[in-house]
């Protein structure tokens, strides 16, 4: 009983560094989403720096998976957990990643010109952000209801990056000046698309764990 | 000696697919590069169906490399080589995803208008494939002057990528029906400047496992 109750810990260990992970990852999203709006490349560049702390974040998950594999040599559902854990840090790293390219972007648009509405992409990371914390929970607390609920916002995020992508290229040669930012702004709508990609494995991960076998939301 | 040897084949077995998926990858740029330069769709919608075997061998990597950490318990470099296998197969999977965003891009551009020379988003792809070989090998022979090459040729792909973008954006305007191909290149030459990136990830997880700790080539 008391090894069971080890192993309940450290399960519980895994998922508090997972939690704090995404949490920092939903934070980088919306600070780099704020540089982008408020055209802030201080900010932006904070953004890039602060990502070593998310990637030292996936390393401390890995090893401790590794670890408790090793160690326990765990079976069946136990082993789904560990592996999902690795995995999802994984695509939480990438999620971060589109932080950094959307800061990064920020930063090539710079503040000499004016920026145009950005709504619509404001809307799709707003959906992303909802998605991700869903899909982490689908995973905790088994929920297939939830997982599947990603995978249907992941059609949205789709929708609204289709019509983003013709709305800026519309704009595009309108002002010869605004190019660089429209191409700009073009890349943060393929990163965000790219982010809910991401976050649809997530709940597939949640999927595995739950039915034990392969599954696609998509 | 019994149970080295045994270990030993079993990471004999983890390179040879290894080798196998960074082969697949490499094949799947080649076509995806050829699909866009010869504007074949069929070609393109080929290496998206294709890229289903390299996450296949992904997966078969990462059950081996769990399999034998639980079983052998490896310390020191027998350690560091297995999470190099599960960190390397990670990054040649993205770099796969690079090779179907290649092909989803030449699907867009479709066959409607003839393409401009990309002469120069084809030296990337093959410094891309140079590096991605060398970067494997520098893994498997332990060799940390190859590591090295393959950040230096990093910098080779980020200036290549500098050019390209200026050229691309500088032509954005000349003829409205070409926008959407000129979007679409802008992303290729995206695409191929982060697989540079991912690519100069396997050279560091090779130096990590050369010099036993973290190792930055950039």
């Amino acid at each position: 009983m008391v090894v069971r109750e080890n192993f309940e810990n450290s399960l519980q260990e895994l998922q508090v560094k997972m939690e704090e992970m995404t949490q920092l990852t939903v934070e980088s999203l919306e600070k780099a989403f704020n540089a982008l709006k408020t055209q802030d490349v201080e900010l932006a560049l904070r953004v890039i720096e602060e990502d070593n702390e998310i990637d030292d974040l996936e390393e401390e998950i890995n090893q401790l998976a590794i670890w408790l594999m090793v160690k326990e040599q765990p079976v069946a559902r136990d082993l789904r957990k560990i592996i999902g854990a690795i995995k999802i840090s994984s695509e939480v790293e990438r999620i971060a990643d589109f932080g950094v390219n959307i800061a990064k972007a920020t930063i090539k648009i710079g503040s000499g010109n004016s920026l145009m509405n950005i709504t619509s992409l404001e809307a799709m990371k707003n959906v992303c952000i909802t998605m991700l914390n869903k899909a982490l929970i689908s995973f905790f607390d088994e929920n297939m209801a939830l997982a599947k609920e990603v995978g249907d916002m992941d059609d949205e995020v789709d929708e609204y990056s289709d019509v983003t992508y013709k709305q800026l290229t519309s704009h595009l040669c309108e002002k010869q000046e605004e190019t660089n930012q429209l191409v700009q702004l073009l890349f943060v709508n393929r990163y965000l698309e790219r982010t809910a990609d991401h976050i649809t494995n997530i709940a597939e991960s949640a999927a595995y764990l739950i039915k034990g076998r392969k599954y696609d939301l998509n």
